[in-house]
């Protein structure tokens, strides 16, 4: 099974965080001059700036605000760690609001000193506490199973019939799922999931990526897609199969990338999205 | 749930490679001194040696030696690759029942140029063939799964389901799994799993280290048990309910360790095995 080959940018969206060097400003006119539709902004991308006006200036730019990155982080030993993860979330809620975009994504968080099974518990009860404030809000949560290897601190999430399972006890409007290849690419039954996932309403957001072989940093050294071993264009399948037509979210945290000329990644991003996603 | 206080050292088994600065007759020997019952040999630290004697030796020194490390990498795209590798798990058999083992430990390999299903197929073939070389040595070979971040170059068996499924198709005696607790930590259908494994015979061989936290290496920089987010004793208790009465093996690639006087980093094994395993 493979999908169509990607011949126009109209569902290429851009992570600030892809970019890192550029501001959110400087990012937000590349991409549109180079055609690309949607944009994801990072929380330390607004840092010190006007949200309305910054969300203002990415639709003047013609960009889609696909997603706020990023809420989550719930479990927390002390309850007064979880109560502030909940302001937190509340004030992402806002953010993207304040942004114009309509979905923030989760990161939903793990605790080394307690276990996967109380982290897992503390990220659902952290949901449920803010999807209020979020359906006030008209905003989806979107929780994202993260790889194996951040089980330690990032999230307790970690495949995707896990996500599956929590979002379908939520069972809110406002609860979605994020498919990020880079997280999941190596599961067995991700095919089943992605399905399961799309039928059950629940499949909001697509992340691409490609995993480099090797691999030198577990946090830093994301591929461009065709430079590694994913199979981005089967998994596409997948979700397209599955009902999904939203953007298609590059997403390359990449130290090696970082240190070149951001014009030229730009360009190579592109050519990646149409020849090898 | 928890498992016993393991107060003497009749089932701890440590393996070459986690002292890897010692040469194997110096493992051998300070192994002995300190107590410990059981080793287990990776094949650099045979070479130049004859094996034969090797084995005499550790068996002089009151050692059990639990499995040789490791067959496996069955998967290529070349089928003169797959020969190779073929004829280099026969030659781990040979070495094994030289050595007086009576366990070879896979890991099964991956290939990053082919599909998942692809390398699986060509593991399930590899281990098929091999079968009756070591039937006829008395060797069992032992499936490890591996942690989804070795997906692209290390092992397509990614989760103890997966393993479980293999061996049981398979259906042989001389067939089993390694549960290490490294790679299989963060599954939510871990216990399950292992209970399933246990009742089905396969589980052969029982692995402990900690993942530490930060981790900052993919490969060399496991932790001591204890000093990371891994439930170890709880995964034991598992282990044990499913019937495992072996060796508990540390196993432990440490770049940290490696480079600290390896007669204190053994007395820190002992320890931590007592009080955290």
């Amino acid at each position: 099974m493979s999908a169509k080959r990607l011949t126009d940018l109209s569902q290429l969206c851009i992570h600030t965080i892809t970019t890192k060097p550029w501001n959110i400003e400087t990012a937000a006119k590349e991409f549109s001059a180079a055609g690309v539709k949607g944009i994801t902004v990072w929380r330390d991308a607004l840092e010190g700036r006007d949200v309305k006006k910054t969300g203002q200036l990415l639709r003047d730019e013609g960009l889609n605000t696909v997603s706020l990155c990023r809420g989550g982080f719930f479990p927390a030993k002390e309850k007064t760690k979880r109560d502030k993860a909940i302001d937190d979330n509340k004030r992402a809620i806002d953010t993207a609001a304040a942004l114009g975009t309509q979905m923030v994504v989760l990161v939903c968080g793990a605790e080394p000193l307690q276990s996967l099974e109380d982290s897992r518990k503390q990220i659902q009860d952290g949901i449920e506490m803010i999807i209020p404030h979020a359906t006030g809000a008209g905003i989806k949560l979107t929780i994202e199973p993260l790889h194996p290897m951040y089980a330690d601190t990032r999230s307790a999430i970690n495949t995707l019939a896990q996500a599956n399972d929590m979002a379908e006890k939520i069972n809110s409007p406002y609860v979605g799922i994020a498919v990020d290849v880079y997280h999941l690419w190596w599961d067995p039954s991700l095919e089943q999931e992605i399905k399961r996932c799309g039928k059950n309403g629940n499949l909001s957001a697509f992340h691409i990526c490609d995993w480099s072989v090797p691999t030198i940093d577990l946090l830093l050294d994301r591929g461009l897609m065709g430079e590694g071993c994913i199979p981005v264009n089967k998994i596409r399948s997948w979700v397209e199969a599955a009902g999904f037509t939203g953007f298609y979210e590059v997403e390359i945290f990449s130290n090696k990338y970082w240190q070149t000329d951001q014009s030229q990644f730009l360009k190579k991003i592109i050519k990646a999205y149409q020849e090898n996603s």
